[in-house]
């Protein structure tokens, strides 16, 4: 069996609710499921590397490029949103004592993820998607849909639980 | 953390290639990437459970709606290609001391391994899927696209490797 660590990429984003600080719905459910149902127990056979995808929106960000891999790597800064959603992420990891890095890129999210995944070779991808109630047609976001047919590594895909879904199902 | 086994559900098919009693190309790869890059060598972790699905061909097929754990339990039976092909997969989760269970079902594979999904409530599908080399267009067949966005639980999609492409890519 394997000795190095099976590196899981996890790409992680803002939720869209209006007066929500937290990771989607989404994002927050696929890291969850990947700590409990792939990682378990078993911290040190994995790694886990935590991809922000900021979108551009011309407001001269600054954080993209540094890589943060404890807590303590977000103390001094004057946090932005996308610092305070990895922080929150990495947070979870050492709590379990999983290793992990975190970093921004800034662009296309869809396009982004490929190109990190072309330079980073994870083992493996992680998108969490919306999706609507059990009973319907489930929609899959263009992000996870684009990455499961182009990125250059196996893809996980997982879906909100549809208790979660908020009244807008658009929303994340 | 979890104390319940994650079961991995992988669906499994044959190769299509002229005089190649296998397994398909691209369901071996998903498979073996599960043990090697998932399951690891926390073997008390997991199940696998492994889901064949016929296609119906009016040939009198009478092996559907059997389990299969052990590879003696293959040892009496006049054998259908079917079956050997989960004999192949079995005999592998016996060598690493997984434990497993694969069964048959006929009928459209994508609809089945969704209706399987719902009965069986697995935590994870994994799905093999055919693509094109490193710098073209990945094509995700029919079925890893339809159980991406219909199966009630995460899916994985593991493409084969650009160098195990036949020299006909629709083959597999």
């Amino acid at each position: 069996m394997e000795r190095e660590p099976t590196r899981v990429m996890v790409a992680v984003n803002e939720s869209t609710i209006k007066g929500n600080p937290h990771p989607s719905i989404s994002s927050k459910r696929a890291f969850e499921w990947t700590l409990e149902k792939m990682v378990r127990s078993n911290t040190s056979d994995f790694k886990i590397l935590l991809l922000h995808v900021h979108v551009v929106d011309e407001d001269g960000f600054d954080e993209v490029d540094s890589i943060y891999a404890s807590p303590d790597d977000f103390r001094e800064s004057n946090k932005s949103k996308g610092l305070h959603l990895l922080e929150f992420f990495v947070r979870k990891c050492h709590e379990i004592g999983v290793s992990c890095e975190a970093w921004i890129k800034k662009g296309d999210p869809k396009d982004v993820i490929c190109q990190e995944v072309s330079r980073v070779r994870p083992d493996l991808l992680v998108l969490g998607s919306r999706g609507l109630g059990r009973f319907q047609k489930v929609f899959v976001g263009t992000v996870s849909g684009f990455c499961v047919k182009h990125a250059e590594c196996p893809v996980l895909t997982i879906k909100r639980n549809s208790d979660e879904t908020p009244s807008d199902p658009a929303d994340d």
